[in-house]
């Protein structure tokens, strides 16, 4: 691109003096910008003083090394040991210590912190648990992941999505009112799988997983899960006292209007009054952030008013929460049952909330990391959630994870270090202590305001609509998790956005862009001639630009496309009386990776090329498909003499030969 | 590259008079040329006289017009009604007629051929079924496909996997000894199935999911499968009678073992000697590829041969095939049952086989045109195939396909059309009218050595000592499908080695390559530094090259990788007393793809950079993910100078700003 402008000023004459090293790329590119505004002169070849640059292999590596690479780059991405490096053995040993248990890391930069409202209690509920629970799981878990855990900014506590699937999958085989006991059990023991299935995935540095939950379809999930939830709590707010045990859409509504005789007006006024003003507050703090008190404090005030409220009133036509036990979390290992006809379940259970809590927990930590500039390591954060799951489960707690609205909260009071996370416990331990009696006359309607508050803000419509804009697929994807999870179920609605989201991927790969290149004028790149309309083919050449790794899934389609772009250029050549096709050069910059198949099918393609006396060229391989294509038998047949540096080296060198007869 | 050589010679002289357009990219590439000489210059900005080239995107496409195109691509990657543009409709009538029935295509040249030995017999006994069903399936099926199909050089027929697989999975089920009627009957129905799943895939231009099968795949399938069915034939070679009915190794050679008491000396040594006539007639056909006709013709020898024995003889301890009925293929198609509990049976059964017989048909016939230089159209074949075999589950045939060994023989004797299907339909016509009563005498152990003779040569071991060499994870799918059909079953074997070659590409798009990239000396290409020692880095710039698309999979593990190249990059700097890292250039030449995830992690990294008073630019983003960032907000944030045409240019361009403070 630089000196061309001075190039272009050059004539192609053949008959001036020899030409300086490299100027046969140059007559080529000049002779392909003549050919966009006249009719293209016959190319005049260059003499063949012509110099190449070799295309060049990666240093050789022995395939045990080779493997360790790769292994290495899938298992341990973040180079966990990076730190290690270059220090005495007693630094290495605080190093690892701080590596395992981060408070030491951070022990000494403490601030204290705002006394926040908890959503446990309904979150509690929405697994269909005791709101007990809800306040115990705040308890032990935030005290072990303040320990364990590598971020700072994450605060712990059960999560939405996460109870909301706990309780949809243990009611399809257990009624949590006809059997309180064994649902309490079966909620356990799912948290104690959850807990093994989080650590060992961090263990097996198999962190990537969560990965494969794209957030199309976590989008997708979010806004149909919100939706039922909201629905679950039409229980709560309509005082309906014979509920669907069903989550689907139809079966609630159904339900809903089946026993409208039930509808008590009271707990409507009540809870149409407070939920207005949850969410009133809610769209306030959001439009203004400085006020975000006002909706992080909005749900405790309106616990303590509406507790008042109900305490004055005593109306018996409102249901409130009742005598809650007093006392720190009872311990419930006893409980844990990995015996009997339930057992899949639990398993079940455990993975999907297990990966589900982990996919929230890890996404809040880097989005946090990211803004403070630190690092979260996935895999360690992993094995501190699943710690904190397999010991929460034997303290009375169910699935907890590092939830974003509470992040949140503790990220705009200014919250600095995990302390915060203990500080949060202390809090509930006091409310445990001395507090419980006076949720005695907490009327559930507001806990179903509150919950349907917290929900709302996950259905993301703004997100979905430009889903829609950028990218089909993924709004395919989004809405395929999003009409799963309300008409079918949960999982279902789950597993078809993930199988979706992988397709995309396969499809991708299966049919990969394949370009038309030509050469950029006054540059020597080669670019699509779709994309960039002033880029003009040289004439006898074809250059394609593969824009994908060539595996089986896609080696004969590579080879059948070549074929059809050759077929049309023919054609275009033929209609405008140009030169036919003499030379087909591959640019492989693009390629990231070849496989067996991959090779063949540049052998094959060359074959057909051959029969047909076109030349095939190879530009720019990358340093795997280099070093790749030299182990086979790939690398003889392209010798240096047909693979290329660069595209415009090998449009430059091709020009050089004389036409073939 | 071309000009540069002059360019070297340049002094990157700020005090010079007014640099020439594009200068700045030349000066950063002296610069780091003498980067790697010299400690490095104090890089001296250009003027701003700069000529950069604009990034394109594709003209606008509506949503709509996208899509279309997108599919069409997945759909329709062959263009079928290319030559069906700019035509008179009574010539479309013509080539619509010719697409359909492309008999009428070459109806006219026509040669005829080579009787050939047949091998139908053999394969109907792999499927346990009567031997005359092998040659039914070879009489009506060609006659279909001659009509049907579009390859000229492809043979119809039984081929030896499907057979097998239909013979294993039907087993599980039923016993061809005690229930043959039923047996038949779920053989028919199978059969049916496997053409309807064919024809929709065709019809639904569903073709591209045989790719899904690798190259890999296929080596350890068929060579497991060569084992299993060469298991199974020991109890012919040896004369057992009781014999086990399950495939598996152990299995089998345990019931060889206990049985030993059954072992017909006659048999075997009948069986061995023509084994090993036949194996040597492979060989040398092999090596010498003149003498094909000598692999080609034994075994019919050994048949007549071994008959004429086996008459003269009359040994009651050699079994023989027995009594043929004589006379066409009688109709089956009231066998065919739809209802009752083995209806999933067969339709898994149909699938299957389908599937496979489609993967090795459509090989085949894609192998020989593109020897030939012609094309077949992939999903019209499958039409064809399905259509042939749908036919044939109501005229006694179970499922054909092309077949490879018999399309070979068919090359090598010169045949140039699809005749050669007639040709062979009524060669065996003649068998099956007149010839049958000869077959009484032939021993069933020579059966058994030409299907040994037939597998032995779909055992790869040069293949699969490649895959070792050229690609570790293609070879643990081939071992896996290996060990998976010898040791448990065919469908778990082919199921574990796609879910491997799956995860292969999944892997792929985890964890793409990254690389860290400096500029060729001599050209203003960027290459990886690891792959080219000679590509030197720009001082204060970090180029990293993205090699493959972005994805959810990988957007987080690209924002890690970035920031861990930008810690290494910068302890480097620290080290060496060079300036610290200024610019991070993400090379998106490779970026063939991105969705909504991958937007928002290049967002993130800008963030991030942003933070650490570090640049991002993007160079060279390909036409559909330069037209998704101007969908999105990305477009807003890189705008038109933070979005450069190659890196060279990002280098220049960045290199003409002042240092931030």
């Amino acid at each position: 691109m630089v000196v061309n402008n001075k190039v272009d000023s050059l004539s192609y004459d053949v008959e001036a003096p020899p030409a300086a090293p490299g100027q046969g790329a140059a007559a080529a590119s000049a002779a392909a910008d003549a050919h966009r505004h006249a009719p293209p002169p016959a190319v005049t070849p260059a003499t063949s003083v012509l110099e190449l640059h070799k295309v060049s292999v990666p240093e050789p590596r022995t395939a045990a090394k080779a493997l360790r690479q790769r292994l290495g780059e899938v298992f341990f991405p973040d180079d966990p040991l990076h730190k290690f490096k270059n220090q005495s053995s007693a630094r290495r040993l605080v190093l690892a210590l701080q590596y395992f248990f981060p408070i030491f890391q951070w022990g000494s930069e403490y601030s204290p912190r705002l006394l926040r409202s908890d959503l446990g209690i309904s979150y509690a509920k929405l697994a269909n648990l005791p709101p007990i629970i809800g306040l115990y799981s705040s308890f032990v878990p935030p005290l072990i992941y303040a320990l364990l855990g590598s971020s700072r900014d994450l605060a712990v506590g059960p999560v939405s999505i996460a109870s909301l699937v706990m309780g949809s999958m243990l009611r399809e085989a257990v009624s949590p009112d006809d059997q309180p006991i064994l649902y309490l059990q079966l909620a356990f023991t799912s948290t104690f799988f959850a807990g093994v299935f989080q650590a060992s995935l961090g263990f097996l540095r198999l962190g990537f997983i969560v990965d494969f939950l794209s957030k199309a379809t976590l989008t997708g999930f979010m806004a149909g899960a919100a939706i039922i939830v909201s629905l679950q709590q039409l229980k709560g707010l309509l005082g309906i006292v014979h509920f669907t045990t069903h989550m689907g859409f139809i079966d609630v509504m159904r339900s809903v209007f089946k026993h409208h005789h039930e509808w008590e007006w009271q707990t409507i006024v009540m809870g149409t009054a407070f939920l207005s003003i949850l969410l009133l507050t809610r769209q306030i703090s959001a439009r203004n952030p400085r006020l975000f008190w006002l909706s992080a404090g909005a749900p405790l005030t309106s616990v303590i008013i509406s507790t008042v409220l109900s305490f004055i009133w005593k109306s018996p036509s409102i249901s409130v929460i009742g005598i809650l036990p007093r006392g720190v979390n009872p311990p419930s290992a006893n409980m844990l049952t990995f015996s009997g006809s339930y057992v899949a379940l639990t398993i079940k259970t455990g993975i999907m909330t297990g990966i589900l809590s982990l996919t929230e927990g890890i996404a809040v930590g880097r989005t946090f990391a990211s803004i403070n500039n630190y690092q979260v390591d996935g895999n360690k954060e992993m094995m501190a959630i699943g710690v904190m799951n397999m010991a929460g489960s034997c303290a009375s707690c169910y699935v907890t994870t590092g939830s974003f609205s509470r992040s949140a909260v503790n990220f705009s009071a200014g919250c600095k270090t995990a302390v915060s996370n203990i500080v949060m416990a202390a809090a509930v331990l006091v409310t445990l202590l001395f507090l419980m009696p006076l949720f005695h006359y907490t009327p559930n309607v507001i806990l179903s305001a509150i919950i349907i508050t917290a929900v709302v803000g996950l259905i993301d419509v703004r997100g979905a609509a430009r889903l829609w804009a950028v990218d089909k697929l993924d709004f395919l994807a989004c809405a395929a998790a999003f009409l799963g999870v309300l008409l079918v179920s949960v999982q279902m609605g789950l597993a078809v956005a993930v199988g979706i989201s992988l397709f995309k991927i396969l499809l991708q790969v299966t049919r990969p862009n394949l370009v038309v290149k030509g050469v950029v004028p006054g540059t020597q790149s080669y670019r699509s001639v779709a994309q960039y309309r002033e880029a003009a083919r040289v004439p006898a050449f074809l250059v394609v630009g593969v824009e994908s790794a060539i595996y089986f899934a896609n080696s004969m389609y590579l080879v059948d496309r070549v074929m059809r772009y050759l077929r049309d250029e023919e054609e275009r050549a033929l209609k405008s009386n140009h030169s036919s096709i003499r030379c087909v050069v591959l640019d492989m910059s693009a390629v990231a990776a070849i496989d067996t198949s991959g090779l063949d099918a540049l052998m094959e393609l060359k074959k057909v090329l051959d029969k047909r006396n076109i030349e095939l060229v190879l530009a720019n391989p990358v340093g795997s498909v280099a070093e790749r294509m030299f182990n086979s038998a790939v690398g003889e047949t392209f010798g240096s003499d047909r693979l290329f540096f660069s595209v415009a080296e090998a449009v430059a060198a091709g020009a050089c030969k004389p036409p073939q007869p």
